[in-house]
């Protein structure tokens, strides 16, 4: 068999703002690899099938000299994230033919890779499909479930006596916490949508589309609402106050958020999307508040929190996302070449559930 | 004997910016009060002996409307806060004639009051100043101390291998936390410098004027600097990364704090006094670096975490200042009439070292 193209998304140069596919990313079909004879010295080859598509990538796309948690995509390279492939050839032990490996992989259709404890063998015994793998059931949900058990302190709703009369019964009853829950149709928000509900919480939920709100509603947010048509203070306002806070956003959700914090409340800071694409992030003027309601704010990065959680997540979540106790949305994008622009959609909300690159099926 | 003039320190109405002594207070003798004959029903007759001057109290100057952590002053009421004064007359059975007794005065000579809970006898077997025990022995203390016991959990530096050769040592040497004290020459800021120094941490401190700047090296701040005439972002790039923030200032200098923050830094919020006299805030803009670097940010009011560390509070730091190993300041203003410049001074930063308000000699 002669050698076939290898398609990779190259990161191409460093966007000013949004990324803009074809210039901030390039797909190239210029490298050739031979499946049958490409040197694999003692490691595998994998042909990539899913790759995720997740807002913190639009991090990675800056200049060298800024240095954070993780390392700049360097140019003229693939980008690389999460992932699923299935292993085509192998000369490492711990790996064979056939095996589906979940880690990160850079956005090419095949590579060669030769650390196999990098990657998780997905035995799928659960009979989901690979792309939950790198959704609810990979970083985005590992991101919701180990900032939900760090974090949250959820204290839930409560009644001292069930037999007291109802009027007396009311007043017994210890209200639960009050969660308001941003980008909650996303993979991430929606799984702290379910959490939170398990955890028998009032959910105000907030995202950027009717269709996205009905969705929030249909998981189990009691208040869900469209940012872009309804103000979030107002919201918070009346439903508030809120004990714990999940922030994706930033800039003016977490303004708000902050001015209608209850006693105490918990801001579990994932992600900050309305600050990853300007180079003038909004300037939270009301941080006082976090002294007079004496907020605690944590930040954090999945990979942080992966040790002390990740065999409880695959032990006990990803079971309940394959009995269907856990719901989740995908957004299929189909070929490697509209990594690119989904890349773009992620970053400006188009995306409506966990969006997924479908590089090849098996 | 006749009735005698009882001054008193009333808050005349809302300031706008900062406080202005006769607008926003005024003093006034209008007042008489009998000492021998004025009715106790069942409590105590106190002499006022020494007042408190804090930052806070600027938050108590607000529209009623304005719901926070504790209520506002009155219109044409007397202030009140923290201070000491001596029992002259009492039916109450838990305190008697000669006792003094620390807890929130009215800002007035003489005042009856009936709840002896309220208060705590001084014994003074320590010989301290009474100014001390609304210092560094009273609330302000009491702030510092706790705080930094509950959040700040610090990493002294440690040496695993003491017989190495030095140059093997210096490798094991590990490094211990680094921490920014804001306002370091005050009574918080100044015990903290002190409390972090005892931990074994390096210590940052900034201060408004070049003798604060002496004081706090003198109590063994590492690095100590006048944030007027020097960049709190270069001292902080050259010195830092910080692990532990105390921040008693807010606005700019907690943007360069989170700027140069080290990964998992703990961030003390005790005060913003660059918000108190403002009605538009500095919007804080980097705060997406709360994730990258993963930093917890705790605010918090004194008064939540006073059952827990009270009794060590008395028992052990106290000491600790009556012996000298723990060293304050205090700027003393003699006369209650004088108590609106005072708040003025404390809020501008003209005062060098605790505010106090000598109300009268014993």
């Amino acid at each position: 068999m002669s050698p076939v193209a290898n398609g990779r998304l190259l990161f191409n140069e460093v966007p000013e703002g949004y990324p803009v596919p074809g210039k901030t990313t390039v797909y190239d079909e210029s490298s050739k690899i031979d499946l049958e004879k490409v040197a694999l010295q003692g490691g595998f080859l994998v042909k990539v099938l899913v790759l995720s598509i997740d807002p913190y990538l639009r991090g990675r796309m800056r200049h060298v000299e800024i240095a954070t948690y993780i390392a700049p995509f360097a140019v003229g390279e693939p980008l690389a994230n999460f992932g699923v492939g299935v292993v085509l050839r192998s000369e490492s032990p711990a790996v064979k033919s056939g095996d589906h490996l979940y880690g990160i992989y850079p956005f090419v259709q095949y590579t060669v890779q030769n650390d196999a404890q990098a990657f998780r063998v997905i035995d799928n015994k659960l009979d989901l499909p690979l792309s939950a793998y790198i959704g609810v059931c990979g970083m985005p949900g590992e991101t919701a479930y180990y900032a939900w058990k760090e974090y949250a302190s959820p204290k839930r709703a409560s009644c001292t006596s069930w037999v007291a009369p109802s009027d007396i019964a009311d007043r017994l009853f210890t209200q639960g916490d009050v969660v308001f829950v941003s980008t909650a149709a996303g993979p991430v928000g929606a799984t702290v949508v379910q959490l939170a509900k398990a955890d028998g919480l009032k959910v105000i939920a907030s995202a950027g589309s009717d269709d996205k709100v009905a969705f929030a509603t249909s998981i189990g947010a009691d208040v869900a609402f469209n940012y872009k048509t309804v103000s979030t203070r107002k919201i918070l306002e009346k439903e508030g106050p809120i004990n714990i806070y999940w922030d994706n956003v930033g800039g003016e959700t977490l303004e708000a958020a902050i001015e209608y914090a209850g006693k105490g409340a918990r801001f579990i800071e994932c992600g900050m999307i309305s600050a990853y694409n300007t180079k003038t992030p909004y300037g939270v003027a009301n941080l006082i508040n976090i002294i007079a309601q004496e907020i605690h704010i944590h930040g954090f990065v999945v990979s942080s929190l992966r040790s002390k959680y990740v065999e409880e997540f695959y032990s006990q979540f990803v079971p309940r996302v394959a009995s269907g106790d856990i719901k989740y949305k995908e957004h299929l994008v189909r070929g490697l070449e509209n990594a690119g622009e989904a890349i773009l959609d992620v970053q400006s909300g188009k995306n409506f559930g966990k969006c997924v690159v479908v590089v090849a099926e098996e």
